[in-house]
């Protein structure tokens, strides 16, 4: 049957296509997807097997696209997550010399997470770019050793650069968190979610379900859609408010820790289900564990 | 005395200068800064005496990089809000037009506010800009009639532009809010809040406090930083959780709707406090009122 196709947001090179790497090896082949709305609707119509997004990164935050792309999607479920440490490579054409770059070339929050490389290095002009694996491509056509590209390891391979330097994050954790996405109609822990069955696979390991809520715009209402689980005692590592474009009208994107068949879960879902009117479990999934 | 200088993100022609425009008319100098930690210097250090910072639109959600650079700047405080129609325009040089264009430029959440106009004229190809500003100085600087740039009205003023269609967005009650932010020494109400004093100033009147806070990561610990303003029946208008860099722990932005000089909202500030340990007043102002 081949491989199965996983689509990520961005473009070859990207960190999301390392992501694919880190979860499935060789074993898949990525497809890139120009945004994440494109990535639910391959999954959504079967033209991927999964998709694989962006959800969090410990020093940008939320990924709001993700969260609307999946709000969006009723066709698509959360089935899993991955974990990658983020490490920043100065990337340049072969030859290129670190004291010969002028400028150095990535998206703006990568930029932002390398300012004490960018401090050390004042010769270096910060450029801002639409993404890290465009602005390897642009270096590498472009052939000229005083431009360089801030973007990940798979990017140097992919476009044939030299790594200048490694690792020039401020913060060595650094790390960003993807969601596993399936169509929503394949049942969990089907024989195609292999190599490693994703969900709920061990009782009473650590568990993550996503959901996503309009409570009534009323004093009081947020609250009792989260008291349920906080009666419970349950953790919520996430909470978003989200325009749903009516002018001042949101929708909550929540996440909560729990641990795999807990009935306690669905006895707070019940309840918060009651408080928020419409509630919708985008996935429950085996937590992964922190790259740091 | 001369006017006041009115820090705001962007460069000159952006909606933030619009904003500075919506408040003070010509009575201010806006003063383009390149970040929202630079707009929050030039204010704590005297160099401009308000900054204006975008906090929320109502198609995109949340402008993190302001909760952050209010989060990172004691030295400022929140002393009002200003609410801008988004109307964005097709801007090229003189003598273009809308057939005779191949490529419309801007920044992607723009683009992606203008799908219907995109679906109605195949020919344009959409292209990512940094921001909409950039994207009509980069149009008119090349002065070819083949590119427009998808901006506001200011910007075709400021870069000589034609305006060659207007309100092209989705959604015609597409609008940001913006807080009007001050140097945290300065007294509220103070004489040069003019020319309207923005803060408390009619008791009873429609107010918004902002906070931020870092409960502990334990389970409940925000429904118990929630709850004394559910109790007091106010609001809340926003809440984000926000990365503090630390690998998964977070600062948390809340906006609370009061009545202005209501002793509820000091009582809940109070338990509130006792629940988060650390909780930061960010301002209290009084609501504008919403632009549609």
């Amino acid at each position: 049957v081949g491989r199965p196709r996983v689509a990520f947001q961005g473009e070859l090179g990207a960190y999301s296509e390392e992501a694919v790497r880190a979860r499935w090896g060789d074993a898949a082949e990525p497809v890139p997807a120009r945004t994440c709305d494109d990535v639910c609707r391959l999954v959504a119509r079967g033209d991927a097997a999964y998709g694989v997004l962006a959800v969090e990164n410990t020093i940008a935050g939320s990924v709001t696209a993700t969260c609307d792309a999946l709000a969006a999607a009723p066709g698509v479920r959360a089935v899993g997550e991955v974990v990658l440490p983020i490490h920043h490579c100065v990337l340049a054409v072969p030859g290129a010399t670190l004291g010969g770059l002028a400028a150095l070339e990535s998206h703006p929050v990568a930029l932002a997470q390398c300012g004490r490389f960018l401090a050390e290095h004042p010769h270096l002009e910060a450029r801002a770019a639409y993404d890290t694996a465009g602005a390897a491509r642009a270096v590498a056509a472009a052939g000229d050793p005083r431009r360089a590209a801030l973007a990940g390891r798979a990017a140097a391979a992919r476009f044939g650069l030299a790594v200048l330097a490694a690792a020039v994050e401020d913060r060595p954790d650094n790390q960003t968190r993807f969601y596993v996405v399936a169509p929503a109609g394949r049942p969990a822990g089907a024989p195609d979610d292999a190599p490693d069955a994703l969900p709920n696979d061990s009782p009473g390991g650590p568990a993550r379900t996503a959901l996503l809520a309009v409570p009534p715009n009323a004093p009081g209402a947020l609250v009792r859609l989260l008291e349920p689980f906080a009666a419970a005692g349950l953790n919520l590592s996430a909470i978003e408010s989200r325009p749903t474009g009516d002018p001042w009208a949101y929708r909550f994107f929540l996440e909560v820790e729990h641990a795999a068949g807990d009935p306690a879960l669905d006895r707070a879902l019940g309840q918060a289900r009651g408080a928020a009117g419409d509630l919708r479990v985008l996935g429950t999934f085996a937590r992964a564990a922190s790259a740091a």
